[in-house]
């Protein structure tokens, strides 16, 4: 058994059963490694941003770590926004990057490159390996650190002769360490400001939005509190016979705005809310003046059981209000967001995954699905678009009996298009739903907002997607992926019932104005 | 004049005068400063990927650097692996990277990154600018630096406050500083130990390939010494009426018989010759037993002068061997890599510029056109596949009177796939064949050499590209780029020809067996 035979058995025997992959020459023992090791599947992608966002996307549904496998510093480079997306977010991931022999490493060789450099801006572990039975323990070590309080990327560099030499064995699975759980005097003290405070706010972060965390803060609702999540949340379980949490806006004086006169923001799990970016004379943190802060649970802590504790200290009600499902009417005349999220209210089936980077498009869609059917709903938590199609691939691979819907931007899009490859080579059950604006409407937006004034020619050009003006669905037959073209609500509605109701892989163009 | 102003004028006034994009939120006032600035072009790319790619094309070409302009560290991460190619390739470029204003960067904000952390690996020159003022100093700073003794990409964080706040003025470009001349004592010992040696090799660099350097090589190689090139260079001029060095071997093992006998091995402009990978049981250094080495130019020194000096020292003819023309017969028969490689030799016009990262199909290919028209040849110098399209949209842009020819196998070319839509968007005169043999052909060689042995099912998985076959033809037309698929020499001769005599951006998916 040689050292990449006992890192595939490893992670295995660590509950890793799929690695999103696209080797290289020395990562050549790992992949032969895969016919001697079937409990970990192999997935090919054509380039290292889907394999990332894809891990990422496996992560938030399977609530577990994918192994991906990538080819030296310049392949992990071409990973990293989809993993700076994954940290952000909390996603587990144990990246496996090939490195040059150790005997190799000292001459320089073209691909030879700052690896771990690369890796910790992105990474909440980084490691190198040197031999065959250091391999195999870090990598044991790695599952349970992408696990740790503050989940992420754990990196781990497989020089070439660590994998090929031979190793003692396996490595039995780390304990994943416990959050910790804040104390009972700390949640009392809560409950009681809470209680004396006027308007408070509870405010969720990505990892107290699972499903307890999303009863519980109904719960707190139930008292009359205000309750928020994040503006981007990991995987928020929502839609008919969940309580819908409120959502922090995305541009600050609405945040500000919407937050007015509360006097109290609790942290359940999350940071002080701080605006996206930054605008000339205009505040960074989004707490209103005259609002108190406090924290019930720190990023790193379980704020899911604090959430309950809370909940049970301030004598919430067990029954709380919850979204009635309503159906929209079938959409007619000009296909716009409104449109689109009428539609994915009226066709998505129970529990499907939606994975949304549509920048402008997003959020009236999120709007128009609060009554869908059961869903969940995964959004971009770093802010790097080129996530949605790749993370629909990992959301497919880990739940294979839920519809997968992927909401992107044609200039999202555009940034990880060889995803769809990967979604016909593997059949994946995804709807892919790409917003063909022409532009980077965001940031037509966002020209005004930072005071730079109205684009002239030249900035123009750096704004907009219409010349030439891409065809996706040219695109996805490039790479395999039937595809549809719709230009009224109608059309759409009809396109993604028909979705719906097929199973494998589609893409959906809808021509926006 | 804001700070962004003031850096592009700057820029303009250093010589940059063209600017690879992927502009956000935080990058608004450089863009809107593009307006106000008419001596640097900016081009938009839909993947930063393509950005830095093209930036090194581009480099390769003006002998001069263009800027790239990034969105904060995710932006950056996509540029990694082309910026990781520039570097190994000398070429020098000015990154600036969008960045949170100063009193915003606390905040860890979701798009708040390392961004130096990410680019020091693939930068010679990494600095933060934290007011307009030094924003401009920094950014005449890093132009320079770029093009320093060891040249490469040079990365300046541009906070977004550095850009909107106002700047005094521009800063005066700063002095390039010469590169190191070796002593005419070094050089006439070295004249001395190649004439006492039985059979001398003068090894070159990319920095030493210069027109200057390769005629300097002809009068060495007239004395009777071999001289060869580094595997990968990063412009090679060559052709009919150029000397034409040998070519250091891909594979180590091969590198080493080729060298067998050798006794003394004179490094110009370049670093002892190492094996591209490390294998076991093979050597990485690839000297042969009993081969001395010594040093007529470090990297970092004037390797061109250095040459031409010892060719006087030598007293080396002015007149040398130079390749003849020689047209090959049209092809027929079936389609390879030495077909396609005849139709360039036959219908390549004067002054070609040669993007190459075709890894399979380059060498073949290479090798028949040593006799074409003269023209230069680009190569992969990083190893990081999706260079060679990328890289074919900034040589086109230098070079607008040159007609620019993309080589580059499905599995390379589909890592920056959206570089087609540039080359529509800018109508840039740029020929790109793609070899569609449907696999990542090396890795099933490199299997077997790596002692992997035979790859079974699951490990074929990942060597694959056959399910789906993209088609190439399609991908093109969705980007904008007009393309015809071959699948015989003969039909390929004849799309070959037509695309060396229409301007404009094409494809040629070819298909091979």
């Amino acid at each position: 058994m040689n050292g990449a035979e006992a890192t595939l058995a490893t992670l295995a025997d660590a509950g890793v059963d799929a690695c999103f992959a696209n080797p290289g020459t020395s990562e050549m023992q790992m992949v032969a490694a895969f016919d001697r090791e079937p409990r970990v599947r192999p997935i090919l992608a054509l380039f290292e941003g889907v394999v990332t966002g894809a891990a990422d996307g496996y992560a938030r549904v399977a609530g577990k770590p994918a192994a991906t496998l990538l080819h030296l510093g310049a392949g992990l480079g071409n990973g990293v926004a989809n993993l700076h997306n994954a940290k952000k977010g909390y996603s587990p991931i144990v990246n496996l990057v090939g490195d040059h022999a150790v005997h190799h490493q000292p001459y320089d060789a073209p691909l030879a490159s700052d690896i771990l450099g690369i890796a910790r801006p992105v990474s909440v572990w980084a490691k190198a390996s040197t031999t065959a039975d250091t391999l195999v323990a870090l990598s044991a070590e790695a599952v349970a650190a992408s696990q740790g309080a503050l989940p992420g990327p754990a990196t781990l560099t497989v020089p070439a002769d660590s994998a090929w030499s031979p190793a003692t064995g396996p490595s039995a699975p780390r304990p994943v360490p416990a959050r910790g759980v804040p104390s009972p005097e700390r949640i009392e003290a809560l409950a009681r400001r809470l209680r004396a405070a006027k308007k408070p706010v509870v405010l969720m972060g990505s990892l107290a939005c699972t499903d307890r965390g999303i009863r519980a803060a109904g719960r707190l609702n139930a008292l009359g509190w205000r309750v928020m999540t994040d503006t981007f949340i990991s995987r928020l379980p929502r839609g008919a016979g969940r309580y819908a949490p409120d959502r922090m806006m995305y541009f600050g004086e609405m945040a500000l705005a919407d937050l007015a006169g509360s006097d109290l923001l609790v942290l359940a799990g999350t940071k002080l809310p701080v605006a996206f970016f930054a605008y000339p004379a205009m505040p960074s943190v989004l707490v209103p003046e005259g609002c108190e802060t406090a924290v019930l649970a720190e990023v790193e802590e379980d704020a899911v059981a604090a959430l309950e504790a809370l909940a049970d200290a301030a004598g919430a009600p067990e029954r709380f209000g919850v979204v009635d499902r309503t159906t929209p009417a079938a959409a007619s005349g000009e296909l716009t967001a409104y449109s689109v999220g009428e539609s994915l209210s009226r066709h998505m089936p129970d529990h499907a995954l939606v994975c949304d980077d549509a920048v402008t498009a997003g959020l009236p869609i999120f709007m128009q699905t609060k009554t869908a059917r059961p869903h969940d709903w995964m959004m971009l938590t770093g802010g790097a678009i080129g996530w949605a199609m790749p993370a629909a691939i990992g959301a497919g691979v880990a739940a294979p009996d839920r519809k997968v819907v992927s909401l992107t931007g044609d200039g999202a899009g555009a940034y990880t298009v060889q995803s769809l490859w990967t979604m016909a080579r593997e059949n994946l059950d995804v709807t892919v739903v790409v917003f063909a604006n022409h532009s980077y409407r965001i940031l037509n937006i966002e020209m005004a907002r930072t005071g730079s004034g109205q684009a002239g020619p030249r900035a123009s050009q750096l704004l907009d997607l219409s010349h030439p003006k891409m065809s996706w669905c040219d695109l996805a037959k490039g790479f395999g992926v039937p595809a549809t073209r719709c230009t009224d609500a109608a059309g759409f509605d009809a396109a993604f019932a028909k979705a719906m109701h097929e199973p494998g892989p589609k893409l959906i163009e809808a021509v926006f104005g």
